[in-house]
């Protein structure tokens, strides 16, 4: 593997990133480019989020003013407004090839499986039209159930197997999947069923988020076998698994705990890792530390699009060279209005970069 | 419960407190009596370490000389230093009334029991002159075998079984138990071994934990059943169970990930929860959140001085007061030299207060 120097992707993708609004925008739309992105599936979790097919095309239309070269897929925000008419609407207004997808965010799942049965009929018009439904498979913190952001993940399971057996046709994509159990549910369900994986949960676990703010998002990184396990899923080459880097950025003020005033107790940090300015030489550096560099194409440029029925554009190629070192990752990118974000990786060195 | 407006404590106890040094220990050794403790059991993790009968008791000059009225009680740093003529010398110099104990610091635990065995002759000494041996109950994190800050307690218990059935008469305490595993643990083994509880761990689960580094201490708080079983152990009444606050005052430019250079990391935050200054109305508050408070006195105040052999002096008695409401605990306090900590609880009311 040493031998190799230089790696040509078609046209890689991120099936699962938050772009923003506003001065963070337009930080963080052009270093999806810059990370080696050509496609981009854009999360609609916005203040307000985005429920209508309206909204969705406006908020690609600004996205796209920009950052153009971009193709950004647009998804929209379950809860109350999402109906099925809403979802037939969004297959009719057909966006030429690209999804408009519904994504169930942690926030509305509700703790028990009853909860989806009133977006069953939601479910169903996605069934019919063709939409993709991603899933933020944790449930809710119970203390009185012992619920916690280290078992939500595994308790969900329960309910992506009922949704994929009561859907067969739908297709469902396990979102940002950080457990053990996570994959083999995945592995074990039919066709339908795929499983995005971050960048970030292929290198934390649980130690070295504990004491570093920019290492916590949900759902959060845990044990090693778990940290392997998604590896082992790469590395396997099974199409299931894809990118979907959950690139979430933050202003540093929210990510740092305020303790300005002696009246509030310290703000806990807001969830979320930021990858996107190096991403595929960020995935390329943490495939080849655990020997499936070979599957890098498959991961980053194939076996998402192949989901989605989203393919390659022609001549859209990132051609990876590996780095001769010394450069390291940025620490903090500064924005207008005084938006700055720490990066993951900040001040490490990469194996690869774009050439 | 709710008719109780005061509660007279006979002389509480700390039996695992931090108090650093310099500054620090100016800003901390007097916030130890403002949170109602009498006797202060002080760990030895210095720079360098207190590995000696002469640094300790020069150490103990030192707290006297900040805080007179504070019973401070000295341990030693278990490591090479330590011999079994150390120790005899330790207690030949026996400070009237008082422990010199010794602490296995999760630094040199070693990864295997076999690690112990270097210092089985120390232990011997120590039984024989009636000296604890302080655990620090972790084994240290290790990927390749799926160890993480996780499991790293529960793991640990294996030694902490044989230690016990290896020295019969050794008192021994787990220190700052934090799972369902360790109280089950403690509670099977002979009256020699008991255990501390930390304030912060009555209260913080993991999902406290991950998003803000004023909780991130180690071991870290896990989850709801483990914070269920340290609850129940101090509601039972068993007397192995008492106070070790493990209060431990970080400046906060530890605490907040340092971005400033674009040429480093953001750093990792450093491990501590800081209570001393609140510590007696904390407990009271949380022991009468889970319908303890009838067994304040007993975790405060008797088990551990049983447990030491450290009887309390007559007429130091804490009167606690319930709270008019309205006071809210300090969030940054300030001492010399620029010195900052913000204190658990920071900007939140206690149902309790001294009188």
């Amino acid at each position: 593997m040493s031998s190799i120097d230089e790696i040509v992707l078609p046209s890689p993708a991120d099936f699962h990133v938050h772009v923003r609004q506003g001065a963070m925008s337009r930080l963080v739309c052009p270093a999806v480019a810059q990370g080696g992105i050509h496609t981009a599936y854009v999360m609609p979790n916005l203040v307000p989020p985005i429920t209508s097919t309206e909204a969705a095309l406006s908020y690609r239309d600004t996205l796209r003013s920009i950052s153009p070269d971009t193709e950004w897929l647009m998804t929209l925000y379950l809860g109350p407004a999402i109906t099925p008419d809403e979802i037939r609407k969004a297959a009719v207004a057909g966006i030429s090839g690209e999804s408009e997808s519904t994504r169930v965010p942690a926030g509305v799942l509700g703790s028990g499986i009853e909860d989806y049965g009133v977006y069953y009929p939601v479910f169903k018009a996605m069934e019919e039209v063709g939409m993709v439904l991603n899933l933020h498979g944790e449930v809710p913190s119970d203390a009185s159930k012992n619920i916690s952001v280290l078992n939500a993940e595994k308790l969900f399971l329960t309910h992506l197997r009922k949704l994929a057996a009561d859907f067969p046709k739908l297709r469902i994509v396990l979102e940002h999947a950080t457990t053990a159990e996570a994959i083999e549910c995945v592995s074990s369900l039919p066709s339908n069923v795929a499983c995005t994986i971050t960048a970030h949960h292929l290198y934390l676990t649980i130690d070295d988020v504990a004491p570093q703010p920019f290492h916590f998002c949900k759902p959060i990184a845990k044990e090693p076998r778990d940290r392997s396990a998604l590896q082992s899923a790469i590395a396997s080459g099974n199409p299931k698994f894809f990118l979907g880097s959950d690139s979430a950025p933050h202003p540093l003020a929210s990510k740092i705990p305020s303790i300005a005033s002696a009246e509030v107790p310290p703000s806990p940090c807001a969830a979320g890792v930021y990858t996107s300015p190096i991403l595929v030489p960020l995935v390329a550096t943490l495939l080849e530390s655990f020997g499936a560099l070979d599957k890098l194409e498959g991961f980053v440029s194939a076996h998402g699009r192949r989901f989605y029925g989203v393919p390659a554009k022609e001549g859209k190629e990132v051609r990876l060279r590996r780095s001769k070192g010394g450069d390291k990752v940025t620490s903090v990118m500064k924005g207008e209005e005084g938006v700055e974000i720490v990066p993951f990786w900040a001040g490490k060195e990469l194996g690869w970069e774009i050439a």
